[in-house]
């Protein structure tokens, strides 16, 4: 429906995902940045802390996807081990980059120490993405994108690292909420389907003050198309009794 | 570090969470369910609503972990495509599963259509996980379960199979958090881990009031290992004049 944008992968690396003590946060926000330069978040995964793994991982989706992104494990302690895994997976040598070293002396002063200083070793030949936030810049290299994993932190790097992108056409969407049932609207609805057949059609089911409702998202990278779409459907849900809100 | 714990992959499948419109809410909540059981969260992807993909990833996953779990697409509406999707994948037959089109019937009465009984096929030789939410239940056809992707009848399903899976030993953990960077923690802490190589031991930054802080996770299956790292790390993180707090 939109096969010509960039397609990207988002590997969240961290034992505090896959544990359940943490929610991640970063997915929705990576998905939506992304979107606005036109690519599409095509496959994520969650992984945990395990150099391995990673490296498996970043083979696979680096191979698969036109862009890989990876957040968590670029911070000082003993369990930071993205850098080192990535460079490994890409066969370069893992490397103190020379302007992270002084951004990172720059912030911290006397308070440098060598943990810290291994926030500036990445695969050998990469490039910075700026850390507004705490200094401690990500990178990118070759297809594959490193941000942190801390919202805040993250949504400063990839604010930025999405501007060196191959921009695409962000998907445009419509959506229609009602409070019936989506069993009650799934035959006409594959019908409008089937009508429109660029336009991505999802049924999302709700439960709202103990009633079920359904939001019907309609997605599609050309506007005419969506506006065709979304005028079928409209029609279609006026001739219910009930009202429906579109966003 | 818990080696011996059955491992699971989580495949959430859903365009609505890849667009970025959706935050999932389930992965957090499984590892949850599944950890007190004993079984232990090893990976997590999120896929589209594509049968090929559906196929090539329930494949790759269900041969590579104990346990698949999926959540999403099985309502009645034309993106619905996971039960036969997994069919697929297994090399079955999806037909109409007579106790689910029992439990259908009974749910609906005279509102059952042909779409809401699409909600009874599934691979052949599926067992049912019921759903006293909405009725239509999930299924389990060897190592695969197939969950709703609505939070509320996900956690109804979950909790249910859960009790089916082969138990191990819950992975216990101990949090200490205080507002110090991670940076000034890390040469000790990464002696501490190395003291303890059977606890896990992870340092997750914040951000709180501007203020960057630390919560150190402690996770072990071994309730003395546990205590013994704990005991470590409490030692250390007292010689620091700031208070932290342990849950």
């Amino acid at each position: 429906m939109t096969e010509h944008s960039p397609a990207a992968c988002l590997i969240i690396i961290g034992n505090e995902i896959l544990s359940g003590r943490t929610q991640d946060k970063n997915m929705a926000f990576i998905a939506q940045e992304l979107n606005s330069v036109g690519v599409r978040l095509s496959h994520a995964r969650v992984i945990p802390d395990v150099e391995a793994i990673i490296v498996e991982n970043v083979n696979q989706c680096r191979a698969a996807y036109d862009y890989v992104f990876t957040t968590g494990g670029i911070g000082p302690t003993h369990d930071d081990i993205t850098s080192a895994s990535i460079a490994k997976a890409l066969g370069r040598a893992c490397v103190r980059h020379p302007e992270a070293e002084k951004i990172l002396r720059a912030h911290y002063g006397e308070r440098v120490n060598d943990m810290r200083l291994r926030m500036a070793e990445m695969p050998e030949g990469a490039s910075l993405i700026p850390n507004p936030i705490s200094a401690a810049p990500g990178f990118y290299i070759e297809n594959v994108y490193v941000l942190a994993g801390v919202p805040g932190i993250m949504q400063a790097m990839i604010a930025h690292a999405k501007h060196m992108l191959r921009p695409g056409k962000p998907v445009l969407s419509k959506t229609f909420t009602l409070l019936l049932p989506e069993g009650e609207l799934a035959k006409r609805l594959g019908e409008i389907q089937s009508q429109h057949p660029q336009v991505e059609i999802g049924s999302y089911p709700f439960i709202r003050d103990a009633k079920l409702g359904t939001s019907l998202v309609l997605r599609c990278a050309d506007e005419g198309k969506l506006a065709q779409a979304a005028q079928d459907l409209s029609a279609y849900l006026s001739t219910f009794p009930i009202p429906f809100s579109t966003e």
